[in-house]
């Protein structure tokens, strides 16, 4: 029934492309943008093209920068440079921030190793990390990729890297989160949570 | 954190407006458009575009139609005239003629009457429905409206407003959804499962 309406098939197509907008809940995205007026829809690319403009990757840690300040991390005297915490993608980053319990650098890799995706360590930001700590002054990395085969194989793929290198290798913790309980976790948490046990 | 980051906060500010979009999902989906290409996003807001400036609402059911095209429903010869399927939004069009089983002509109201959002008769396409009625021809109309209170007191305001109106009014069935259990099943689908039951 879309064949006769190719607009609409269109901006459906488009909006798929999305992740997650699946289904159902495509549509109704979809209503969202037909409900907006010429001007709303003229602000929304606008602020698209803007983002595409005027952010770039900063050089040294690949998070964020606007392309007219500096990194808000590499050029801050505030951060510690003796630590880079090494995370999968930059909004990782954000979920570190909120905590306010960290005030050391970052790393961007921009992904995890994955050869079932085609994506190698050479694919990553590997090297430059691996670069970054060469120049010294780097005391810790905290390895703060996923918790997911990818993820973890790409930790220890950085943790190989770094052997030798004068640099304490550490990893988050694992175990129960905050507020959990017992019964309705998962088994791997749980035996995680009995074998990293530490004292009370 | 991203006070320093004004680019990105504002993206992300506007990508909030779009529903479905909540919490963490928000910056993966933020991640998507940063990795877009110019060209890329250009192409994405032209079609935002044309959609706006493409697409408008059929003047007799209120649904999408092209603007160089007629209402692929309401023109078209094959359907039956003489049954109008009254819907909240467009998209449960969408679901109805996936099925193929409905040949009839659609009415959509624009949302429900809801107090409390300010949403009363007057802002639904309501009068339009009961001039529809009012021309002749319709012999039935099936309310579709959806399963909530909102969607069930716009069915009752209609089916108030069409009292008279020498049309058949029906609305759709209720009860347990196909290849459901009823272990599984909340307690007030099962007991309309059970008071409307049918000749086996």
């Amino acid at each position: 029934m879309l064949e006769e309406l190719p607009t609409l098939a269109h901006l459906l197509k488009v909006l798929q492309q999305v992740p997650y907008l699946a289904s159902k809940n495509l549509y109704r995205v979809a209503a969202h943008f037909l409900e907006m007026d010429a001007q709303q829809i003229a602000q929304f690319c606008a602020i698209l093209e803007s983002a595409k403009n005027k952010l770039k990757k900063c050089t040294i840690c690949f998070y964020w920068q606007e392309v007219s300040a500096e990194c808000v991390f590499c050029k801050s005297s505030r951060r510690d440079g003796s630590t880079i915490c090494v995370v999968e993608t930059w909004q990782e980053i954000l979920a570190i921030e909120k905590t306010k319990g960290y005030i050391g650098l970052y790393h961007v890799l921009g992904g995890s190793i994955s050869p079932l995706d085609g994506i190698g360590p050479e694919d990553l930001t590997i090297d430059s990390l691996i670069a970054r700590v060469a120049r010294g002054n780097v005391k810790e990395i905290i390895l703060a990729t996923n918790q997911t085969p990818e993820g973890e194989a790409t930790a220890t793929y950085i943790a190989r890297k770094l052997k030798g290198m004068n640099v304490a290798i550490s990893c988050l913790a694992r175990g129960l989160p905050v507020g959990s309980s017992l019964e309705g976790m998962d088994r791997l948490t749980v035996f995680k949570a009995l074998s990293e046990r530490r004292p009370f």
